[in-house]
């Protein structure tokens, strides 16, 4: 799973960070993207990145604000320009199909594919073939998600090594070992596919917030997740800043991040008023939970399967 | 008077060219500047230009595809969050006015300075202390209009060394001589301000197309203009294309230059598909019309006074 980040700034854009965007790239599944967030000029970062816009079949939009929509009629209209007849799916809290439909038809833009949108509430959630998506409210100025992907369990492997250590004839009788069944061999033995299945593979969890303060249901939501990209606006000397906008501070981002003990920290969508402090930033938030990671502009995070 | 080119592009964005906007400094006028057209991203290509967000205090929209207005709620949002509290007029067709109100609604932009949208009819105009403004219909595939500037005639200037020459004292009667008045010296001379005034001088004009066919309205509008700014979307072998999407060749705006007899054309709006031969792009124009120059993102063209 590549997590490519296209916009780590808030509010407005500054040379050195966009407004908000990331996308998924999931390496096993036919290189499926989907994008979370969409701020102005999205489409434009999309321009510097491996990530496709065609490829992109899912948009999630954690809230309405300018700065994480404003790209969407844009990027909605070049990606039936560039070729996209698939269809789109874009979730996101309530006004968001009218601020699409205004903006596209003003403008005249006709999309080539199909799409739908999707408006949020508490609880929703929805699965694929490879994962489950969960929505959970958050605690901002407007209404504002977080959105949790699991992976499904894999099944464990077939260790072909010790069938053949045990003299079990290769044939169509694998695939139910592989789904722990148990069969009898023509020489009347019986086998337990269970002795012979590695342990399953847990799916892996990967929860990104939007704008947010810090709440209890986010630590439990994120719990032992394998990475939380979560918002760091202002560093502590501006925690009141934090509380009057409804955004989180390093330090209260590193505090949630140890308390639901997830792996991995991802910090995004930071002031610009921080441009050329980020090392003191990130150390601020590390004396809390040591691994975290801050996301720039064009940076691609690997979670490896 | 300098002209600020923004995006030079057409349609979707691309590296080498944005989406359309141009702004206008007007040198004499306390640094105003006007805005015209909006694509997505032209608050990103003000942080590369000198063109400052806050000092634009009207926004001229030809049209309402896309690439000319996807721009406009995350700039106005920006200039007010820039500290902005003078006012902003809008102008552009009608729909406008629907499409700002939506994206500022949504996104719950509060801005902290009045604005206001005018939408256009054939025939609109107004005037400023230094300016006639004009709007022209357009042939396009969506309702498209053309700006016209034209700066109101200047007095000429007082000839301070014969007025020495004639041994006429410095007083309050310069003013009045400047004005052209007839005055009573205390010597007893009659002097005639006229003859000590230089030739008035005229004021330039400027106008902005839209995307558009060519037209005759439009060679009439642009008589004799200083300065033509004009979208060449394709070269003269797309010229199918051009009448299918409602757009101008390179040699159909050349054409235009010609018959309206304008000093200078300012070629802008170039599709992709001609990156890399820009050279040959510009020389198809001039075969027609040779003082022809062809825009670039932030490209400033000076208007000398
Ligand atoms: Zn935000
Ligand atoms: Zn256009």
């Amino acid at each position: 799973m590549e997590f490519h980040f296209l916009g780590t700034g808030s509010g407005v854009p500054a040379i050195e960070r966009n407004v908000s965007a990331m996308a998924i790239r999931f390496l096993q599944q036919k290189g499926t993207q989907w994008l979370f967030d969409c701020g102005e000029a999205t489409q434009h970062q999309l321009l510097h990145s491996p990530i496709t816009l065609t490829k992109i079949d899912r948009i999630f939009i954690t809230h309405l604000h300018g700065d994480h929509i404003f790209g969407l009629p844009g990027l909605m209209g070049s990606r039936s320009f560039q070729g996209a007849l698939s269809p789109l799916v874009i979730y996101g809290p309530k006004g968001l199909a009218e601020f699409i439909e205004a903006s596209l038809a003003v403008s005249k833009t006709h999309l080539r594919y199909p799409y739908e949108v999707i408006e949020l509430e508490e609880g929703f959630m929805f699965e694929t073939e490879h994962l489950s998506v969960e929505a959970l409210a958050l605690n901002h100025v407007t209404p504002s998600f977080a959105f949790k992907l699991t992976e499904k369990d894999k099944p464990g492997t077939l260790d072909i090594k010790k069938l053949e250590a045990y003299n079990i004839p290769k044939g169509p009788h694998y695939q139910s070992l592989k789904e722990g069944k148990t069969i009898t061999l023509e020489d009347g033995r019986t086998i337990n596919g269970h002795e012979f299945v590695g342990p399953k593979k847990n799916g892996r969890v990967v929860v990104i917030a939007g704008d947010t303060r810090p709440t209890k249901e986010m630590i439990k939501f994120s719990r032992e997740a394998d990475i939380l990209i979560h918002e760091a606006t202002f560093r502590s000397d501006k925690a009141d800043h934090a509380v009057q906008f409804g955004h989180s501070t390093t330090l209260e981002a590193a505090s949630l991040a140890k308390e639901a003990k997830v792996k991995t920290l991802l910090l995004t969508h930071i002031s610009s008023r921080y441009t050329g402090e980020e090392e003191a930033f990130l150390n601020e938030a590390k004396t809390i939970f040591e691994n975290t990671h801050l996301a720039h502009d064009l940076m691609v995070y690997t979670l490896s399967s």
